[in-house]
């Protein structure tokens, strides 16, 4: 019998829960599914999210998300039910503004034409870096060559990547994410490119920082092992992933990234948290 | 002064040229430039492979080529006046094929459109792996996803990529090469591939084996530092590398491949090594 197979029917389970004082949620495969249109939230999720925001915990929400601005993006997450703003969701592009700004970049951008006004306020001219992220369909052969001649005509070729997944999945199947594309031009520049967006420390301490808390206070619940899960955990967090969205069995016996738990889906993760802590 | 530009100006260079009996050239690059239509021949590289030919040294080619059939590509050699018949000429395909009909193996093909006659023999109905070559512009975020799909959806995912170059030149600019695309696939299914063609020791001695020579008797010139002269090494062979097609001076500054010898061309190639044997 599986550990977190036992633990489900343990009452003691997450045994955490009551030193917790924040909580960090991914988005996309644990509140809703990707697709056509908006998607569709995962049942139970929306109310999971106000029952968080109803208790005495902190609640954040980050993501790597960049195939539309963050505006854009909590505009759909509030059609589709959760009460959300802007303020308490963390995803890659504002971050990366902030690298551009504090080094003096100018970025070639390979990047869904959703998330391009994010950008609005940087010089493009001469690019002297190349940024990545979930460009979906503008992942053309053409776009990617023009990506790797910018980096390939640079003497000291600067390559960011918003995330680093393998794949998500939308209504319609998985779908490769930056990760692979990523992987793509370091091997075709022989360099190694710097994540913006989890699992990076960096990216992760910036919304601690926000909650003012301290890692072995907060709980991050997320779809991917490696990059909610693991990232979570090499910052002294806690990690459980939901068997919801790009979740795949084989996470189960992972062989160097084990969940603090594994739920069915958000609901259940939420509600075995607030009986835990006597709510 | 390098040793190179130092053993160019040597009337002994190069010192293995009398203990020679074959020569194998790659072909894009060393032979001509692809771009449109048939592309064009390198200067001095027509007279060049006659000389070879008319010389005591037996001459194969050996090519990762994937974008068009051996026949028609022989034929596009041919029409831009190299005297060379499909027997000498070594690409990946039906090396590939060989490999299906060995292990029973049914294909998912991400290729070219000009390469896929060479697969008609082989069942292609439920795959069970998937082989990548040089797609080009069917390297499309679509048919990304697709080979994605099937090679995730197996439960001993076989990956063969035909070669594993990183860019090669066209006359418009730099293209990636299908290895680019190999090491996307690894890594969005966490596996390793199985490279059909330069630098493959195997692919290499199935020409070695053709030529019933040793590799110690054996000169690859080509223009790409790690499949052609790198591979050539690995197995034994001397290896040359030639300043056209993808050469970049960095080549001649490479932290753990140095080539026997680097030469502006072809021409000036062959000339120097059938002086060498007294011709």
């Amino acid at each position: 019998m599986r550990t977190n197979h036992f633990v489900m029917a343990d009452s003691s389970w997450p045994g955490f829960a009551k030193s917790l004082k924040g909580v960090i949620l991914d988005l996309c495969g644990v509140l809703y599914d990707s697709g056509e249109g908006d998607g569709v939230a995962i049942p139970g999720s929306i109310e999971a999210v106000k029952k968080l925001k109803e208790s005495d915990l902190q609640l954040r929400f980050c993501t790597n998300e960049t195939q539309a601005t963050r505006e854009k993006f909590v505009a759909k997450l509030r059609r589709l039910g959760f009460d959300i703003s802007a303020s308490e969701v963390f995803p890659p592009a504002p971050a990366a503004m902030a690298v551009l700004k504090d080094r003096g970049l100018r970025p070639h951008l390979l990047i869904h034409d959703g998330l391009l006004p994010e950008f609005d306020g940087v010089d493009k001219n001469n690019p002297n870096c190349v940024i990545i992220g979930d460009a979906a369909e503008n992942f053309s052969y053409r776009n990617l060559n023009e990506a790797f001649r910018v980096l390939i005509g640079l003497e000291k070729p600067v390559l960011f990547s918003l995330g680093q997944g393998r794949y998500y999945k939308e209504t319609d199947g998985l779908k490769l994410d930056v990760g692979v594309y990523m992987k793509a031009l370091e091997y075709a520049c022989d360099l190694k490119a710097e994540v913006i967006g989890k699992p990076s420390p960096t990216f992760f301490q910036s919304v601690l920082n926000d909650l003012g808390l301290q890692p072995h206070e907060v709980l991050m619940i997320g779809d991917d092992l490696l990059n909610d899960v693991g990232g979570a955990q090499h910052c002294g967090m806690k990690g459980v992933q939901v068997r919801t969205g790009k979740y795949r069995p084989s996470d189960e016996r992972h062989p160097t990234v084990m969940a603090d738990g594994t739920v069915d889906n958000l609901a259940q993760a939420v509600d075995m948290i607030l009986n835990q802590r006597g709510h």
